[in-house]
């Protein structure tokens, strides 16, 4: 069995194919949430540390951190973020960015050993990012396009992330702290968008051997009642092997279906995390929110 | 692509791989309703005729059909369920029995081509029923069972379902007219329940090609929650390839996870169902209902 391990200072988490669902906590990113990129960009990091609390208290395993906004210091930005979420929670983190420096600057504060997010198989993009996982001994994740574009064909997108595997590899870096990204397409606008990455799934599992993580809800991008096509998304690629994904924890439609998908995956240990939440219907928090209606879901902003 | 076709006199259902999961109502059984079973023994049908009308209404594509009442006249109960079933909706309806002369009553009045519910490998039980599934030119469920019990192996589950399609090519029915049933164990009882039926139904879609079917409810059995349970398992099984079950279409969180699958799988055309379904927020009926909370459920009794 393939474990990747993330940390923090004080905490570990293991993401494999025999261990509950990995959820990494998505709000914590500026993009297309104009109030929370105007108040980082003017110093203000009150949102979040909010959403690192919120995150973590709905269940989140780990937060994925981003601080991509336009015409910023995104480099001190993410630092400054990644520092402040790390002094408040101890769940590990995901450091995201699409610049080198600003992952190079999240890097060289963290405590502990982060995931990277993320590489793609452009040859250009591994060498500069490949060299700064391999020194600070983190995990990253590989996303399956490179100079071509995102094929829509399953096994051309398999020999993009085996590529990103093997190159990894010559800089010391163990398939073991690879987390291939299949890349998930809106199902409203590709038909085909599932059962690509389902057939993409099960070949990264069966021949890479690799966890797998993705960006879940853009799969249910442009449609009505998003959260159920989310959720059930993400437990048919749970039953096809994916092994975690960045998502929003406080949707608990979406949260329930983990839980569910882990009982039924076989990783959740005599059912007990379900028992635990759904033994009393009346009690406050967990899974069961979510069937009570919509209505009382909270948001962040 | 494999297509089993079940009709009534007036409508044909279309199982397979490519085309909407299809569900098979499971409510006209006497197994453990004891008020329905006593009426049934004495010749009142009324809850039966109420069943079959909920249960298309809901959504059924199919309706099973069960008369097993102890020390009852099976095959006369079982006819006569049938007729009247047949005379108040159009759905095609899978004739239910451990009761080969109640199987035959049942074939003997129906209208159009039914599915036959079931045959397990057991040589003498393959030997009474598949002379008669051919006799009527029926489908039939094969339960991957046989004389030895029902293995933890799935493998082994694969050569009694592959044993039960070729005994059946003895008798001129062809694979696309069985549809085998995996036998789905309850979860909480067994925690490798679900890895097991996700490797054999992926071996029976790419091996031997067949549509399956499963009593879903089982899956549950003895958990908080079961809806979720139950329709996230079917999400799963859909990701493997499963095409229908036999399952209560009136628990609109399951018919939901169903019809959400359908869009993942790539079976619902340009999201047509899933949009109809969730357009209106405040719109009665349909896999909306779910999310307003169970107190709303429609009870048979």
């Amino acid at each position: 069995m393939t474990h990747t391990v993330i940390s923090s200072a004080t905490k570990e988490v293991v993401i494999g194919f025999d261990r509950p669902f990995v959820m990494i906590g998505e709000r914590i990113n500026p993009t297309g949430r104009k109030l929370l990129a105007e108040e980082m960009k003017n110093g203000d990091f009150s949102r979040v540390e909010a959403d690192a609390l919120a995150q973590v208290a709905a269940g989140a395993h780990m937060l994925d951190v981003n601080a991509g906004i336009p015409l910023a210091d995104e480099p001190a930005l993410l630092a400054r973020a990644i520092q402040l979420v790390q002094s408040i929670t101890d769940v590990p983190l995901s450091i995201d960015s699409s610049i080198v420096e600003a992952l190079e600057a999240g890097l060289s504060v963290y405590q502990g050993k982060p995931l990277v997010n993320s590489v793609t198989g452009e040859d250009e993009q591994m060498e500069r990012v490949l060299p700064l996982v391999a020194k600070y001994g983190a995990a990253v994740v590989a996303i399956s396009n490179d100079e071509t574009g995102i094929s829509e064909d399953p096994d051309v997108r398999f020999e993009v992330a085996r590529k990103i595997v093997n190159r990894a590899s010559d800089y010391g870096i163990p398939a073991s702290d690879i987390v291939v990204d299949p890349l998930v397409m809106p199902i409203g606008a590709m038909g085909t968008a599932g059962q690509q990455v389902f057939k993409l799934l099960r070949r990264l599992v069966s021949e890479l051997k690799v966890n797998t993580t993705c960006g879940a809800s853009n799969v249910s991008f442009g449609l009505p009642n998003r959260n159920a096509i989310t959720g059930t998304f993400l437990t048919m690629a749970i039953a096809n092997g994916m092994s975690s994904a960045i998502m929003n924890p406080m949707h608990p439609e979406v949260k329930q279906a983990i839980m569910a998908a882990d009982v039924l995956a076989g990783n959740d240990k005599d059912c007990m995390a379900w028992i635990r939440d759904n033994r009393d219907p009346n009690a406050a928090g967990g899974a069961r929110e979510g069937r009570a209606g919509g209505g009382r879901r909270r948001r962040a902003e």
